[in-house]
């Protein structure tokens, strides 16, 4: 049976969890690679519509051609979160505007995410596997 | 410590999933919307690109009426297991052509899906959250 004890190690995770999409997001508005590169485990498998699934050497990749120029405003909705003892899953609504240097809006994407979190031994989360159902808005 | 036993219940569950994955797939050949219906938590979600999250009773309404005078050859393989207790999370590649009463392939989609599934009390494991990532191909 969970306990008080229980329950509040259950919320601590969740607020891990919360505070890893705040950091995301903020590193992300930022043009932060490697504070998002932090975030991520070192198996970490990335999904998205018609394409490939990559890992954590193409999304540094993909994050540092991006950066050239542009930056991001990005916002997000927890739409659910359930921690399973030292693995969780996250569904995500996100927006996401690239923006260019001069400040004007290029273009919107927005939609949903799925994603599964690992606990590391040393407590921290990371993103492990991502399914991204983003489109064009 | 995980002894023999506990060994052997993550392969029974491994099995158990593969079968539903397998029932899944020869349900969707046949038409069987039933069940592919009986393998689906009642309070599943649903997500595919560039759309709002569904449930069971939408996927049950689309099921019902795509079945009308196609029908649907499908194949799949499973890329990634992992089973966490009572919950498992799989990456799926698939293929689903759709093809006319005549016999006459339509369209063709293929592509990625994490999948979250359940393990119910009763011990069957069932399809809980989806994120299809498929598209045409």
């Amino acid at each position: 049976m969970a306990g008080w004890s229980g329950e509040a190690t259950v919320t601590e995770d969740e607020e891990a969890i919360h505070r890893l999409v705040e950091t995301w997001m903020e590193a992300t508005k930022r043009g932060d690679t490697e504070t998002v590169l932090s975030l991520i485990a070192d198996d970490a498998v990335f999904m998205t519509a018609g394409g490939e699934p990559f890992g954590k050497a193409e999304f540094r990749a993909l994050a540092s051609k991006q950066a050239e120029g542009v930056h991001y405003e990005a916002t997000g909705d927890i739409v659910e979160l359930k921690v399973l003892g030292d693995w969780a899953f996250l569904r995500n609504h996100l927006t996401v505007t690239v923006v260019s240097g001069g400040g004007e809006p290029l273009f919107k994407r927005s939609g949903y995410t799925l994603s599964i979190l690992r606990k590391e031994p040393d407590g921290r989360w990371l993103l492990a596997r991502d399914a991204n159902l983003m489109s064009l808005a």
